[in-house]
């Protein structure tokens, strides 16, 4: 998949609903999700997927098979800002902590920029 | 999932490539896939959707999971690019025959503006 | 501008509205605008870039910018399917009643394809 | 335009590049630009727009009209991730010194997801 293997020092693996269930009264931020809802997006995603090819299967009219594309589209964009969102709270973070914050700002806008454009 | 259940009349069902086909030198053109390309194509998205909740389950850099999301959404507007260019050139053809042609441009615009603004 | 000089043969000239009016009774329909539509349009989104020219000149902040920038992006996509919706109806309907519908329709599809792409 | 008038207290006003000449072999980062490189940028944006309004007077093809949108677009997509880039480096630098780095991240991936919907 051209992706590095090793993990990353500055990440935050996905934990942060743990750890706004122990701070207690901080109140649950715009799109940030624990990693169990990004799971659980990403299987419903799939599922969808799946729904449109049983569409085209059955020759379904293509007009309704490009609403449901649309419709995974923007469960991908969800998704990718709720781990935009962790990155720029929690990753950054660390990683400013560590003298890397020039880094990592430039590695997520260059996500950003790459989901604006898609790919 | 909110889409209408029976086959739409002027719908031309996947059929094109075997159209091509049997009409011989005709080029393949821009976009237009056969229902088993779209068919493979949707598959390969699925089983990027696995790949990505595996990463996830895997904890890997937030980075590395949005540059694979970008790649599922270039994929997925090759898929709707082709379905539009299917469209474009055989259901209107045949919508157009019966007097049906602004009904099915309007439906085309708004497919159109769906996917420019993901859903 | 890498544009073509020289007008297309099958393009309707804007002349749509004019075309509607002698119609009569023929609603408007979804995108389509006439000429004055279309250049009313284009002068708004030319007033917006010059209010945000103000806006940084002013060192306002950064992500009010950011929001008027999106706002002339979704102008510019009303613009875009605006043209887009006259080329379906109109220049394609022309061009297939002189054998050039596949040309027409790849070159359309290509428009969208950048457009889903911006650029 | 529905923008706040008063300037927010961490707002760095695109004084970025003079902070860059004065560190010297600092290296010039991904998208941050200066103000002046801003504005250049909107006023070349404004003359697109303005060469399109012409464009559309002398009736020529839509395609090539089209074409001309998608330049612009891309091109003010430039400036945004230029905005959000010295955004997340420096205003909410400044903001997390403050205490005010969640509402600060909650703004910028509000802005985000309004740029990967365009408005």
């Amino acid at each position: 998949m051209g992706v590095s293997q090793q993990n990353r020092p500055y990440h935050t693996p996905w934990g942060y609903a743990i750890l706004v269930d122990m701070t207690a009264p901080t109140p649950i931020r715009g799109y940030t999700a624990s990693k169990d809802q990004l799971l659980a997006r990403l299987r419903r995603v799939e599922g969808q997927v799946r729904g449109i090819e049983k569409m085209v299967d059955d020759d379904r009219y293509c007009i309704d098979v490009l609403t449901q594309i649309s419709a995974i589209q923007a469960a991908l964009d969800k998704v990718a800002l709720g781990l935009l969102d962790g990155h720029a709270r929690h990753c950054m973070h660390e990683g400013a902590a560590e003298g890397r914050a020039d880094e990592m700002a430039t590695e997520m806008m260059a996500a950003v920029g790459r989901l604006m454009k898609r790919g």
